[in-house]
C-alpha cells in the first residue's frame, strides 16, 4: 500500500503544519508505511510568480521536511519537476477529463470567488494533481476535507482511462484523518499563514518571542488563579507536553502568582527545545545545497523508476511510443 | 526567420493537402527558409483514442512527408512527443493564460457544437499549440484562416509571460497564404477527408482508379465538344500540368470525340506518374521503421537543442531549476 503526499513549498512552516500533517507523515514513515512525498513546485507556480522566490522556497521546503524527519532512505522524497513524466501523463489524462468535472471543482470556484485571476493553470490543477497521484500508482492520498474532491476527480479520470485501455491506472482513495489536532493560532482561530496568526517552526529566537508574545489571553491579574482549559498558551503548549508536564503546567495556572508572561516564556523554551535538533539540521541543509541536491537527485531517481514503469504502459496504450 | 509547421498524423494525405500546403512547404525549404516541422502526435490524441492506430499514423505521416520532399538535412523534422520540453512549457504557459482567452477560442466551440465530447485536451489545445510555437522561438506560423486565432492566443500568452519575466519568448506571426490553390474534390466541393471526396496521394492503383472514377462531370455525349473550364477533371489535372500540357488537354476537350472516361484515364496516368518516386520512397520508409527512427531521432535531437536553450531561460525565470 503506497501513500502519496504533495508538499507545498509555500514558505515558512508553522506549528499547524507540523501537528496536523508533518508529524503524522513521519510517524507513518517510521511505522513502515510506503511513503511517496514530493515538493509540489509545479503546483506552487500557480501562486508564486517569481523565479528566485520559488527556487529558494523549494530548497527551504526540502531542508525543512528532511530536518523534521522525512528520511530519504525509508521514503521516496523528490521535487515534482525533477520527474518530467508527470507532465506527459498530465497531457494524456486531459483526454479523459470531461470539462464538467473541472467546472464543478470547488477549489477553483472558491479561488476565483476570492479574487484570484482566473487562469488556465488554476483551472487545470486537478488534472495535474491526478497525474501526480496516478503516475506513482498511489493507493492512498491523505488530504484535508477541501481536497477530497480532487482525489475523486483523479479516480474518475483513472476509471475513464482504464475503461478505454484496460486496468493500467490504480484507483486512489482519499484518507481524511478525523482525529487530527486543530492547532489554534495566536488569536485562537485555526493557525494559518493567511490569518497571520502563526508560530513558525524555524523562527529565529527573536521572531519566536515576538510571535508567542502575540498570543491572546484574558486579563486575569498576576496573583489570581487562572483558567488553563481555554487558554491559547496552554492549548498550544499541550501539543508538546506529556501528561505529567501538562498536569504540572495546569497546577501553575491554578495556583496563581504567575502571569501569562511567565507561561509564554515557558512555552517559548519548550518550542525552542523541541525543534532544536531540527533547526540545526534545517540550517545545515539550507546552507549546503550541494548535499541537498544529492539527496533530491537520488529521490527523483527512485520516483522516476516507478514513473517510467507506469508510463511505458500508458504510452503503449495511447500510441505515444514511436 | 524561422517558420514552424505542425503536421497532423491524420491518416491518408490527399491532393488537397499536397497542393494547398505540402508543396509550398517543400518549396520554402528548398528556397532556403529555416523550417521547423513536426508531426503533432500529442495533438492527434484529441481525436485518435487507439494506441496502435496513432503509432502507425505517426510512422505513416513521417514516411509520407519525407517521401514528398521534406529533407531532414535542410529542415528540422521531428515527432512532437520526442521533445518532452514542450509539455513543461505547456504547463508553465498555463499560468499566463487567462481562461477567457481559451473560452473565446472558436475552434473549441465549433468542435463542441459539432458534437465532439467537451474534454480538457480539446479546451487546452491552444495552450499546447502556443508551447509548440514558442518553444522553438518561431517567427512565422503558416496557417489556414481557421487557425489564425490560435497563433494570436500564442502571441497573447507570450506577451503576458514577457511582461512578467522580460523578453524571453519570441512573438510569432500567422502567415495566411491568400494565393493558395483551392483543390476541388471529386464532387467539386473543396477536397476534404470529412467530405469523402478525396483523391489520395499514395492510393494504390485500384483505389486511385476508383477515386478518379467518382469525379462528377456533366453528361455531354462522347462525340460532342466539351467544356473544360468548369470540368472537375480538368481543374484537378491543371495542378499537375504545365501550360503546353494544359492547352493540349483543353484542345482535346474542344475537339470532341473523346468521353470523360478518356480524360479520367489520362488524369489517372498523370497522377500515378507524378507521385511515382514519392510512392516508392513512402513504401520504403514505411517498411523500414529502423531507418525512419534514425532520421526522426536525429531530428528530435536538433529540435531539442533549440528547446533546451529556451527552457533554460524559462526555468530560470520561473524558478523551476533547483
Amino acid at each position: 500500500m503506497r501513500t502519496l503526499t504533495g508538499l507545498q513549498p509555500s514558505g515558512k512552516l508553522h506549528l499547524g503544519n507540523y501537528f496536523a500533517s508533518i508529524k503524522q507523515m513521519v510517524e507513518a514513515q517510521n511505522g513502515g508505511e510506503e511513503m511517496f512525498m514530493f515538493i509540489a513546485n509545479y503546483h506552487a507556480m500557480t501562486s508564486v510568480g517569481d523565479g528566485v522566490k520559488l527556487k529558494n522556497a523549494t530548497y527551504e521546503a526540502a531542508s525543512a521536511f528532511l530536518a523534521l524527519g522525512i528520511d530519504s532512505a525509508k521514503s521516496t522524497f523528490w521535487v515534482q519537476s525533477d520527474v518530467k513524466e508527470v507532465l506527459e501523463l498530465y497531457w494524456i489524462l486531459s483526454g479523459y477529463t470531461p470539462m464538467g468535472l473541472l467546472e464543478r471543482a470547488h477549489a477553483y470556484k472558491d479561488k476565483v470567488a476570492k479574487g484570484f485571476e482566473s487562469k488556465h493553470d488554476l483551472f487545470s490543477y486537478p488534472v495535474l494533481m491526478a497525474a501526480d497521484i496516478l503516475l506513482y500508482s498511489s493507493n492512498v492520498v491523505p488530504v484535508g476535507k477541501d481536497q477530497i474532491q480532487h482525489v475523486e476527480i483523479a479516480r474518475d479520470i483513472a476509471l475513464k482511462f482504464n475503461n478505454a485501455h484496460g486496468e493500467i491506472l490504480t484507483l486512489p482513495e482519499a484518507r481524511v484523518d478525523e482525529f487530527v489536532a486543530t492547532v489554534p493560532g495566536t488569536d485562537g482561530a485555526k493557525m494559518s499563514k493567511s490569518y497571520g496568526n502563526t508560530i513558525d517552526i524555524f523562527a529565529d529566537a527573536k521572531t519566536l518571542k515576538k510571535q508567542i508574545g502575540k498570543i491572546v489571553t484574558d486579563s486575569t491579574a498576576l496573583e489570581e488563579p487562572k483558567e488553563w482549559k481555554n487558554c491559547n498558551i496552554f492549548t498550544i503548549a499541550k501539543l508538546f507536553l506529556n501528561n505529567d508536564e501538562q498536569k504540572a503546567l495546569a497546577a501553575r495556572y491554578e495556583k496563581g502568582g504567575e502571569g501569562y508572561g511567565h507561561f509564554k516564556a515557558y512555552l517559548n523554551d519548550v518550542i525552542w527545545e523541541y525543534f532544536k535538533e531540527a533547526r540545526e539540521k534545517f540550517e545545515y541543509y539550507n546552507a549546503n545545497h550541494d548535499i541537498l541536491d544529492e539527496i533530491l537527485d537520488a529521490g527523483a531517481d527512485k520516483a522516476r523508476k516507478e514513473a517510467v514503469k507506469l508510463m511505458d504502459k500508458v504510452r503503449n496504450a495511447t500510441g505515444i511510443y514511436r
